[in-house]
């Protein structure tokens, strides 16, 4: 099975600009963070920078390109953004509208239409996760190979500019004796979402059936395992249904912009 | 001696608001974070936000106003921004034109102008002094009761915008077997500029004379002590002298914004 894990992420880069992989990115690359990815018209750029700076546990930013460029140069060097993700969304006045290989024509025409694009790469779990496995910790819905469950809850973000809406988490069902060490682990990594924000409680922050996610798949909650709330890397997209901006390019879930940074580099 | 050490940041902000305290703030309402204030107008803003997204350890983001208030709701509840800080100063075009106890009247003409301003309020080092002293890890300008010394580096910031600039570093002498502590302590508090940028070698970093600082006051390098720096929120000053926009607020230097948050609270 050729599973792209020990290859360099300038490379599988190269290997989807041509169109050669078409499929969700984790385990990709081992080591190396992937990224969430939202792009919107610069006229919309200013609150949208903003919202990130008020809610950076849901939205921790890596890299945000210049107006116009279509590369991360330092988290992807030479990295083209329309092209380097395996499947990309648009959203039209907070609609889906379509999915894409390949969003080059549409950065295209908003530049024939006078419109600068400005690229935001946010922190994604992944990165979290390979630090969870190091520690024994185990990480459910990578055991059962599906996505990992996603909930909307009644946590509203701090609003910025236009742009307002509740925060995602991402679930992962954790053995009560090792919670603490989940903890602490990812509290060590702000970049990537950070802490958890509940532990234990869903319906404190308004999830009433843990069976039905809003995203991604159920996973098994094993007898003595506690589940554990993350802030998600899918908040800019609720946001974006719920402000809904004329258009904003995202990636589709899973499949995420590989970096050249590795996980260790965003400890600090 | 009146120190304000155990007041409340709400009381000692009214009473500066009132033109009752023109001083730095160093060592008041003790255990509660300080702040370095910059404020432009809203067509910089973007610009300068995108600087500081950048450039995350010489200017850590604590809060952004919405445009046209002059308030900090989260860190500083029913402040206001143009006259809670002792002492200002103000640059047109690069050039220090004026220190004032009240902007008010500037917040003012500039809105009858149209103009709305922005406000930026960002972390300062001396959060984590009070950790250090707490480790019994020496702050020797504390000891010797004058400003940090402060030094201009050849570090380039990454450029956003019009805005461009070298790092300002500050430096504190720490004996050479408790550099690891200092070290992991500050990397602890990264919304405070977290870990050094150097540890030894100024000359590494553009500096040629330690005996004399570009801002602040030199202080006693002991034997057995090596030179530790880090960043430094006098950075953005030095990028508006650099970048000369049109308009700019900040605090005098030492002068902060004293915010409703505790220092501990900067650790996550």
């Amino acid at each position: 099975m050729l599973d792209y894990k020990d290859w360099k992420p300038a490379d599988l880069r190269a290997l989807i600009r041509e169109g050669g992989l078409d499929a969700p990115t984790a385990g990709m690359c081992s080591g190396y963070a992937q990224g969430n990815l939202v792009v919107l018209p610069e006229a919309l750029a200013y609150d949208f920078l903003l919202f990130c700076q008020r809610n950076p546990k849901a939205c921790p930013l890596l890299e945000v390109s210049d107006a116009g460029s279509r590369t991360f140069p330092v988290f992807g060097r030479g990295s083209d953004i329309a092209r380097d993700i395996p499947r990309y969304r648009v959203y039209e006045d907070g609609v889906m509208t379509g999915e894409y290989q390949d969003v080059s024509a549409l950065f295209d025409k908003k530049e024939q239409e006078g419109i600068r694009l400005v690229s935001f790469l946010i922190g994604c779990s992944f990165s979290f996760e390979a630090d969870l496995l190091e520690a024994g910790i185990p990480v459910r819905q990578i055991e059962e190979g599906v996505n990992v469950p996603m909930y909307k809850t009644n946590i509203p973000c701090v609003p910025a500019g236009r742009f307002f809406g509740n925060m995602v988490v991402s679930m992962r069902p954790i053995p009560h004796r090792l919670v603490p060490a989940a903890a602490a682990i990812t509290a060590g990594m702000p970049r990537v979402h950070g802490a958890p924000v509940q532990i234990g409680c869903p319906e404190a922050i308004g999830i009433s059936d843990l069976t039905h996610p809003d995203f991604g798949d159920m996973v098994t909650i094993r007898e003595g395992e506690v589940p554990v709330f993350w802030p998600c890397g899918v908040t800019p997209q609720n946001v974006v249904m719920s402000s809904k901006p004329s258009f904003v390019i995202t990636h589709a879930p899973g499949h995420m912009f590989i970096t050249d940074v590795k996980n260790a580099e965003l400890r600090l």
